[in-house]
């Protein structure tokens, strides 16, 4: 374990979770290390002069802006925007990600949450729009979006990611790109809709049915073969998306979410359920979405998504203002549950400290944990490492790279790292 | 408790929890009345023909709309808007609603997010703010934006409600308007920020201060005394507003957040903090956000809201679509903390049912309550009756109508009634 400079090294020695500067978790809620004024010295904060006589800024000289009756973000964010792989206003099929570097907390407004289209948005007209419950059920049922917003609903914070979520993770040489860039398929959102088991309770499926064929009405008609056990379990019908109609983007009016598995299953502008015995190797589930190994076969069906975190403060793209006191600051989430602990470590995984979680826990959602961080100003390694409560943890990059064929690009949940230099630069490397 | 029509009232019957047809609040979980096919009927869902042949909708046969880099609600979903009291574009001071009758979940988005403003929304430069603390502290300081981002944050969910919300419930006669523009001054975000009790003691607040005088850069200077105790417990300086920097409406691009209290108090565009030791008996707390009791005398300083519910689904502009099974859902929150039960009633108060409080029920969040109810088709009076877990709960309308002067418009949180009329319309009225 380091000595600390500066002149209150012997208060932060007592308050070191490991090595390289980690302090506790618990260490600046209880203000110690405020109060010693470590934290004015590292954040900047300067002496006020004379603030009694000083002048009142430009914008209280004269009235501000009216009402409006839909909000937009400050022109002062214009670049907090997603991030495209093609130019924006092309359609087809693509991906945007969400630019996590540049945000906080954990809930994602839903003009910036990820897209994955497989030939466009389409423009439904609510009013046509039905859910056909088809195939092998009892009764055949074909719900409006009228009909559906008088069933019994629920609400909760999932996150949906894309399979190929930190595919760029996977390449042999790191690139240099943001936390966005490489993790940005990646969202969570409240969504409140009705429970499908529900529905297919009430279309009764036959008892020989194993799979439900889930397919949207995209000019894609995108497919995925959704095994009867999820549509029973927690998947929803969801029709609202952090309080509002959920957005075209995202599915409008209705999409299919399964909580935890792999975004593409989680179909939006849904249209229909086909109750079938097997599943159907649609598009996306052969030629997208399977996982080649070293032998040369290839998985399928892998479809929850594993423990993962990333730290995105301090990530590529931002500098650090020189040793001092920081936060350390990210995302943990798992498909499985509940995330029960992330592990920060500060010397490339030598020795790890317990990050805090703040905010509610929930399954299948965004977690964001936080640790503080003296930087002594050399060399550093940050990595995160994330556990689930049914004991998924990340595995190392190099464990998870050798478990594949090379290329393969699905499901990275591998260890990621930021090595911090000198100059307070921020890389993307492989440790 | 009433005979329930149609052919399942025997299995209805044993799931009945108050008078006039409110069921168990678990009784759909349990899927019992949907796989009677009781739903099927309540809901309108018919049998699918011919689904196979079935046509494509217009919207599948060519590629849908591109990637945008900012999302944005669907054009069908247009009228759900913030609702005005003075034109949209117009500055100066005045209100917008968020539209809490069609909208689901819990969490707000930003752009519906109710507004307040004093003397427009000030187009401030992030660059050039910076928050002052001063008056009765050792060390007076300054906070650049940039600086603050270097402090340790947390992420917490919080309604926010003007003290003036509900107003319109104390008019001598029931007004036929939505629950949004009722209630509509209320919102709740996952915010982002510092802990002020951080900075206070960074500052080091002398032990004589009591108060702390918040103003913000608005061209009104909107000023408030808050108790050095709030600011020291769960206050923060709000830097995110559901993961993005938070909105020029909603403070850009710092707002002070004191949970659970009325909202004027949460001043925004934050721009100095003086300790004190007396409040100030600023504009804002002197011509408003008093209470007019009957002797003439009015209290000031009612900081926190009390536990309060609203139904939203059904209630006025929403019709009923004949007997038969419905949702009830709503919202309730209390300043004092979390909710701890929500209760219903059919009757006008006779008998009352416990709802089911969905998703996680967080302190000074507002949370969803949800119950089933099998309409009779005959005249019905809806109530809710929230309480938190300090023991505070919902007086009757006339109740707390008797205990201010006429006209006293603050603090509203009367137990509200929507009444049914057998041809399906939802009135407001006083019960």
């Amino acid at each position: 374990m380091r000595n600390l400079d500066g002149n209150n090294s012997s208060k932060l020695r007592s308050e070191i979770a490991a090595g390289n500067g980690l302090l506790d978790r618990r260490t600046l809620l209880r203000g110690a290390l405020l109060s010693a004024g470590i934290a004015a010295a590292a954040a900047g904060a300067v002496d006020a002069q004379d603030i009694a006589g000083a002048e009142a800024p430009e914008w209280m000289k004269s009235p501000g802006r009216p009402f409006s009756a839909y909000g937009t973000p400050s022109r002062w964010q214009e670049k907090v925007q997603r991030i495209f792989t093609i130019a924006p206003g092309r359609a087809g099929t693509g991906v945007s990600r969400t630019p996590l570097h540049l945000m906080e907390g954990t809930i994602t407004p839903a003009g910036l949450h990820f897209e994955r289209h497989h030939n466009g948005v389409p423009d439904i007209d609510p009013s046509s729009h039905e859910l056909l419950i088809h195939g092998m059920v009892k009764r055949p049922l074909a719900f409006s979006l009228d009909a559906l917003m008088r069933y019994p609903m629920e609400t909760r914070i999932y996150f949906v990611e894309c399979a190929g979520n930190s595919g760029a993770y996977g390449a042999p040489q790191a690139a240099q790109i943001t936390a966005g860039e490489i993790n940005g398929l990646l969202s969570c959102s409240e969504w409140t809709g009705v429970r499908l088991s529900t529905l297919l309770a009430e279309a009764e499926v036959n008892k020989d049915a194993k799979w439900v064929i889930a397919e949207g009405a995209d000019a894609a008609a995108m497919s995925r073969s959704i095994p009867l056990e999820k549509c029973m379990d927690d998947a929803m019908i969801a029709l609202y998306q952090n309080g509002e109609a959920i957005r075209p983007e995202q599915g409008f009016p209705m999409r299919l979410l399964l909580p935890g598995f792999e975004g593409n299953m989680s179909v939006k502008w849904l249209r229909r359920l086909n109750a079938i015995d097997a599943p159907v190797d649609a598009r996306d589930e052969t030629s997208h979405y399977t996982e080649l190994m070293p032998s040369g076969k290839a998985r399928q069906f892998m479809f929850a998504m594993g423990a993962k975190s990333v730290i995105v403060k301090p990530s590529f793209g931002i500098t650090m203002k020189g040793a001092g006191l920081y936060e350390i600051s990210g995302l943990a989430w798992s498909g499985a549950g509940r995330i029960s602990k992330v592990e920060i470590s500060a010397d490339g995984g030598k020795t790890w400290a317990l990050a805090a979680l703040t905010g509610p826990v929930m399954p299948k959602a965004l977690t964001r944990f936080r640790l503080p961080w003296h930087w002594d100003g050399k060399p550093s390694t940050l990595m995160s490492r994330a556990t689930d409560e049914a004991g998924g943890t990340q595995p190392t990059r190099a464990k998870w790279v050798a478990e594949y064929a090379p290329g393969q690009g699905y499901h990275n949940n591998g260890i990621q790292s930021w090595g911090i230099e000198p100059d307070g630069t921020v890389k993307n490397v492989y440790a």
